[in-house]
């Protein structure tokens, strides 16, 4: 049996607590998030945040650090209003782990882990041409988590680009045909194996 | 190729709507989450929105859906303070998906679907006794999103309860071992396959 309270996580070792309480809700969603800058250098990132905020407006959360020097995801999102979650696959996970890494100012994620940038009329931020399941979002609201200085940035669903046998007739995204992963904690990549849908529940 | 902007969202079938922007972040973290009210009736209801928002302090993030009459559980959450999550394996996830239909007022799900409630001394909210890993919360701060009504429930993680087996030298939950299931949209169980963990990535 393991059970550590609130005062032992503080006290306990960074690196130590850092891996337990970011793998501790179990898996999370993958993506590669991608932006462009007002001079058109175009950024990407792994993030795991992302969260379903509502169908009606569509609405998904993702969650950005405190804003430092070389975070150019939060400023490109504040400065152009789109930005674009990719899914992650099995083929290339390793490559857009890669982008998580701290490039120098100038450098492109897209071009330094081998992405190919995609770009629709009049929306202002790349998706990843290599992802099977691409979302645009438009800034809508901005909140200041005054707990830790991170920022919740909630976008509406803008854009959705997939392929016609990806979707179910009833709306739902294959995630199996879609090849999407899901990570845990910081690093674990895992590939979900289906089980089954079940119906909605009645008492 | 599918491709549909924002203004197609909005016209679509209201289901179809549904299931496709909750099914398309990719997999979700999928937990039961256990609650009490103040005379001392027990809640549960699976959620799949809780998210990774900081390690220290350690905080978590879960959206819950506009204040009704029969939401038991923002309403714990609100006048206890207290709540847990508990995640969900192979052997019940079928109980655990029960536990989201809308059972009538002094119905516990705990007793409708078959879990057993598992309480610390001082910490007002019940643990999932079958569950493998879980965590208490206590409430931190209430966000609403004006956008639509739902609020985002910020808490800090007050308890972890787990088996020592199932934590690496490092401090990450190992979820193969543990045994947690995921969740795509409102309905699909998938249980992940482990590939790899990556090192930290350095340009």
């Amino acid at each position: 049996m393991y059970h550590v309270n609130y005062h032992q996580i503080l006290e306990m070792e960074k690196f130590f607590r850092i891996n337990l309480i970011n793998s501790i809700v179990g898996f999370k969603s993958l993506n590669l998030l991608g932006t462009i800058s007002e001079n058109g250098e175009s950024n990407l990132c792994p993030v795991s945040s992302a969260f379903h905020l509502g169908a009606n407006p569509p609405l998904i959360g993702i969650v950005m650090r405190p804003e430092r020097a070389h975070n150019d995801t939060l400023k490109n999102i504040k400065s152009t209003g789109f930005y674009t979650l990719n899914n992650v696959l099995p083929d290339w996970y390793k490559a857009a782990h890669q982008a998580s890494a701290s490039y120098p100012s100038g450098v492109s994620e897209f071009a330094a882990c081998g992405f190919k940038e995609q770009y629709l009329d009049e929306f202002r931020a790349p998706f990843v041409s290599e992802s099977t399941v691409k979302i645009g979002l438009e800034v809508e609201e901005l909140m200041d988590v005054k707990l830790n200085g991170t920022t919740i940035v909630i976008g509406r669903v803008s854009q959705i680009i997939t392929e016609d046998t990806l979707l179910e007739d009833d709306g739902t995204i294959n995630h199996t045909k879609a090849k999407t992963m899901t990570v845990a904690g910081l690093d674990a990549y895992f590939l979900p194996q289906f089980l089954e849908r079940l119906p909605y529940a009645k008492p």
